[in-house]
């Protein structure tokens, strides 16, 4: 992709309710052509990865951002600024482990669900935003980080916050050093 | 969906990258689902009318904007108020018709297909943004305006430029009024 030098960075923004309501119209489309709930999580999981490690590159050029140097800084990062930017929220961040490796971001409001009243019955095990950890995790491989990100907790179930979690996996060489 | 009175403006406003990138997945995978270009076609423009008829709303009140009194002023409205606000873009209008019912949005530069390359060569007869097409129709049908909304140029097809078709249907009591 070639952007010309004079493009304005207000041309990027947008407003958000285009988007949330094709985000539905995807979701509602692989509960068509999948049965089972694991299925559609899955398949979003995987767009959301492809999405994920193709944005890193957007974030990185609009962002401007220097080398986070610790899981703790790369999660405040995805919160405050990957957030807010493609998603205009910002959620709280929380380290959830000893080890520091495990983070939850914990979103009061998730437009993404702005449109949808709740999961019909049928759909009780659908991770209707899935493809948000999708991009968590791609756009993180590609800074060399591998990570596990699954939602922990989701108010279209009925929990009171929305907790998308991230677990950063250590490399085999940061275990031999801590030995 | 409710809205707290507090919410302020600039959440709505998002990156769109994620939007492009997320849409790019949706016609990628109904690209799977049904082999004929025509069915894609199809199906982008029946989601694009679903989510038009609950875009509407949401459009007039964040905008703001008074009855059109005329087609021509509501062609005005789309490019530059709505595509404005959900695309980033301000597609220049062009009546192309003597009876003044045909309108022409034409976008130099769009941006629903900032990550496409090209199209492959056995989906040659895919409208790859049709569901901006049914997202038109649907809104307009909200406001008791019925049209026929198609793409005419497409640079992804080796056009110069892009071209969204509005024909206005006139109402049977216009044509009698009209005799």
């Amino acid at each position: 992709m070639s952007r010309s030098p004079g493009r304005k960075q207000e041309n990027h923004k947008i407003s958000r309710e285009l988007f949330v309501l094709t985000y539905g119209a995807l979701v509602a489309q692989l509960c068509k052509d999948y049965e089972k709930d694991e299925d559609v999580n899955a398949c979003l999981d995987r767009m959301g990865y492809s999405i994920g490690i193709r944005l890193i590159d957007d974030f990185l050029a609009r962002s401007a951002v220097k080398k986070c140097r610790s899981y703790s800084e790369t999660a405040d990062m995805i919160a405050q600024v990957a957030f807010k930017m493609y998603l205009g929220v910002t959620p709280s961040v929380s380290c959830s482990s000893a080890t520091g490796n495990e983070f939850s971001l914990i979103l009061d409001k998730n437009p993404l669900v702005d449109f949808v009243e709740e999961l019909p019955a049928e759909r009780a095990s659908l991770c209707y935003c899935n493809l948000l950890c999708g991009v968590i995790r791609g756009a993180l491989e590609m800074v060399h980080l591998a990570a596990e990100v699954t939602f922990l907790q989701d108010r279209l179930k009925g929990d009171a916050v929305t907790e998308i979690g991230i677990t950063f996996l250590r490399k085999p060489e940061d275990r031999k050093h801590r030995r």
